[in-house]
């Protein structure tokens, strides 16, 4: 396992923490002693340097303790949801047609169902297309895939019915498409839709990234080009094709077996997927065409999957908060906290809900993307080589990079450590100068800046240097994400002291340092217990609303459970903001 | 008007029948009383040959009695429906978005029906990707239409929900579209919503032909050509969108105000519209992929429509007797005849229905396309030149060709025409051989041929004749159709002295002689007033569902009263279908 190891397994940096689940481990040591609380000890918390196996042991190794060659993170809690998926099998015998019994193909398929108590199903256009072909190649002897389909909400009297999906061979077992779609990174992850159980999971880069780095430059884009809303549709949907179709290899199934689907994303990038306007999302205020959650034919959005599949959207929050934190909130349980609980996903844009009671409260802030590397000097993604750990113990700076290369670049949890720890070691101050006499300050254009890496030790021969501007950058960012927490806590009435949670979601989310986050004041200063890095929390409940209709209702009452508050009509938020800066 | 005059006036042809409305005639002449019986002369049937006015008088003038230039029969009887169609619409006034008011676009209309106590409407992705952008448009002043929408049948304890369609411009009436897809030509009608009056009208040539004349030789197509099945449904899409073009120009409204739509065709067209597979209706048995009413949206079927507006296609009742057959038994009530009841349609395959007491029994039979042109030594379409109505007395030989115009060919009204006149003159006999020693009898492969026109007088230079094998063409069509209609009444226990009525639907049903169709045995020998022909009947079936749920809920219920008969199958269909055969 590459796990992170940035002291060298000193016992002084406490990356490498790791959980004992059964057998037994060496003593703790003192360093351990110093990392975690006696609480933590107990539930079996370790340094992985410093602890040795004392028998046959099982370690749970958190993703944050990973050093991972590549992040396009795909993983997150496997969902212990029970299995109630909106698919139904049916295995079927037909009597074939005769000229004495000359039912249509529908109407023969819809009596056999009759026989079995079942009521007759919908059959929409694309199952259609391929019925009565599918009938005759498989001797009318198949199993036919249905759908529940539940009424949309605020219909009253509407039972649920059920709609064709598909005709497979009788053999074949039916599996469901999960997928996340982040403005950069897409995850895909293919379940047994039977046990639950996650069959293969993949990543992309988000294809619509040559249209702009951010969501807005994309809207922008849509909006300029007459064919620039279906331009950005379309590779969506390829990017997501491509997905299934590996997925689909790896696990030695057809995309045709792909019966049900679940895509989570923010509300641009559901808006972009269904083909919606997206004008009225570029320029205040900001509205979602749609909120709602939507069920689609997967054939009419351009998905390669079953016929008669349909893609579920859970709802959007507001037109910067998606249905992709939707998913988190679910997968989390933090929608049901009665306990104050803050849950956050960073990203350009930071969605941030605070639930008390079983009501929540969501805001988004515009964090910026300087964690995704952008507006930072030696910014880059976390790709090998990026600085992804800092350590300064006096003169001794520690870097750890992503697959233990030369360092060429810093990615968001490396920025985030390099100006915690510059501010603890003084070097840089509570407005973000920098010490011009620190032997590692150089001068730098707009107020200097810190050689974090000499050019002899990296991995492009340019030294790396973090500069003031970039300090700043992070201020900015910093300081949006803290004013969102407290804009929140104080419409809840409430202060940071009264959290009893605090869940850190997403890619970065996973990776940065708490402690860091804690130090600069990017998060209240709360015990580090309290916080819950859940990793990618969207993609785990997308999984669990395949599996789960349950789920998909209980998404669909998230939102009506939110206060959406925008902040930037919020009367205190400019304050907040102001004093949430300094570091 | 451009009255059928085939004899110049002379009282003796009996095809210019009018009747009088109101006003005051001429006493009926020898002649009309010899055409007509007392109850006919009391109801005001006249010839118009004959009868002079003696005031300002009103008078209709069936089809039949028209010699139109042009037949792509777009006429029916305008339907006395009561107007009840599955769109509402209605006026919204709504408050815009702002950044104390987040709501997304599609609450905000539901927020607003909600007050006028209208639940919760389903938004389709098609309107979903319109609906934003048109309510900016419009100022947040707009009309919403909404569609009734019914659940399948078979589906209990589901009621019926509503449906989003379009947002007008508040001052757009909405108009509805019916289509009548034939194999050859296909009408569309554009309805008023509100008052049910058609508002334009109009023909075109089904642009399939280029793929094969009849429907058996295009599932050929569709089945040898890897793309055929979709060059196919193009094609038809493509002609019903420049139709739908055409007639909203005619009515001045945009095609985004039609929100309805209503197509008629038979089993193949219909499966061809739909894309739905069409090998099993090219073999035996003839299965149907579907029998059921269908509603899909128009947008996914490549239809330029208001963007959620769908097409209702009603039942098909077996693979060779379709969904037009369905329109025509609707708009003439036939369906619901108590006593014994004709109805049918002729074509290259001919649909027949017997109704009794509120059963139907129906076949379809293939009685070939003779009678549109085809296999026959000089046969044509209806087209100007075509000879249409024949009279044969002693040596002079009498034609009318459409338009007046110097003869070319004979189109089917001719043919049968024809073949009547000659053996009512003794120049063919019951087995269709040709007296050879007849003056106008010339010799000619396979048994002789008749003169019809010398070429001095035809606009080609060469005799118009009518061969033998004409001769043979018709007798195999007409006995196809006589002996579909005895083994109806054979199967129901009567015989054709029972009938009460014989309704003749379609183009040629409309312009044929019915004089002429008894003579050569094609039609049984009823008195000709219980003969009804009624036009375009499916159109006029069409415009009435696109007027009236509850029409299309009586074009379901047909569908289960039926009987179909599968003449191939049928014990005593070729005794039956060989004593049709002589003339």
């Amino acid at each position: 396992m590459e796990i992170a190891a940035l002291c060298g397994g000193a016992g002084v940096c406490g990356k490498c923490r790791v959980q004992l689940i059964s057998g037994q481990l060496s003593a703790a040591t003192v360093a351990e002693r110093s990392f975690f609380s006696e609480d933590e000890l107990a539930a079996g918390f370790r340094l992985a340097c410093q602890a040795r196996p004392l028998s046959d042991v099982k370690i749970d190794i958190p993703p944050e303790s990973l050093s991972t060659p590549q992040r396009l993170q795909v993983e997150g809690q496997e969902s212990a949801v029970s299995v109630d998926p909106v698919i139904e099998k049916i295995d079927l015998d037909l009597v074939p047609p005769t000229l004495h019994d000359l039912r249509s193909d529908t109407v023969r398929l819809t009596d056999a169902l009759a026989e079995l108590g079942v009521s007759r199903p919908f059959y929409g256009q694309p199952v259609l297309r391929t019925l009565s072909t599918e009938l005759r190649r498989q001797g009318w002897s198949a199993r036919l895939v249905l759908r529940r389909q539940e009424p949309m909400r605020g219909v009253t009297k509407v039972q649920p019915w059920r709609e064709v999906v598909a005709l497979l061979p009788r053999d074949e077992p039916t599996v469901g498409l999960a997928v996340d779609i982040g403005t950069t990174k897409m995850a895909a992850y293919l379940v047994d839709l039977s046990t639950g159980h996650t069959l293969a999971m993949d990543g992309l880069m988000n294809p619509q990234i040559a249209y702009g780095e951010d969501v807005v430059s994309r809207i922008a884009y849509a909006n300029e080009h007459p064919e620039g809303r279906r331009v950005l549709q379309e590779r969506l949907v390829a990017g997501v094709n491509d997905l299934t179709a590996q997925v689909c290899e790896s696990a030695g199934v057809s995309t045709r077996q792909v019966v049900d689907a679940v895509v989570v994303g923010n509300t641009a990038i559901h808006h972009f997927f269904v083909g919606l306007p997206v004008e009225q999302l570029g320029a205040s205020p900001y509205t979602a065409a749609v909120s709602e959650a939507l069920d689609i034919e997967a054939e009419h959005l351009g998905l390669e999957l079953a016929p008669g599949a349909k893609v579920y959207l859970p709802p959007n929050i507001a037109g910067y908060v998606g249905a992709d934190h939707v998913s988190m909130l679910l997968a989390t349980e933090a929608w049901q906290a009665r306990e104050p609980t803050i849950a956050l996903d960073i990203g350009t844009n930071t969605e941030i809900s605070l639930a008390v009671d079983g009501q929540l409260l969501s805001c988004s802030c515009a964090s910026g993307p300087a964690f995704e590397g952008a507006h930072i000097h030696a910014g880059m993604r976390a790709a090998p080589g990026a600085v992804e750990y800092v350590q300064i113990l006096g003169d001794d700076i520690r870097v750890q990079t992503i697959g233990n290369r030369p360092a060429v670049g810093i990615c968001g949890s490396g920025i985030l450590d390099v100006v915690a720890e510059l501010r603890t070691a003084g070097i840089v101050g509570p407005t973000g100068r920098l010490r011009q006499n620190h032997p590692q300050v150089v001068p730098w254009e707009g107020g200097g800046a810190f050689r974090l890496v000499e050019q002899a030790k990296t991995g492009n021969g340019h030294d790396l240097l973090v500069t003031r501007r970039d300090v700043n950058e992070i201020q900015l960012a910093k300081g949006a994400i803290r004013a969102g927490v407290d804009v929140l806590l104080s419409e809840a009435g409430l202060t940071h002291k009264d959290l009893r949670e605090f869940i850190v979601a997403g890619a970065f989310g996973t990776y940065l340092d708490l402690k860091s986050a804690v130090s600069i004041g990017m998060f209240p200063p709360l015990p580090l217990h309290r916080f819950r890095q859940v990793g990618n929390a969207a993609g785990t409940g997308a999984r669990q609303m395949l599996i789960s209709a349950t789920r998909r209702r209980e998404a669909e009452a998230i939102v009506d459970r939110v206060r959406y508050i925008e902040l930037t009509a919020h009367p205190g938020f400019s304050d907040i903001y102001m004093s949430a800066m300094p570091l």
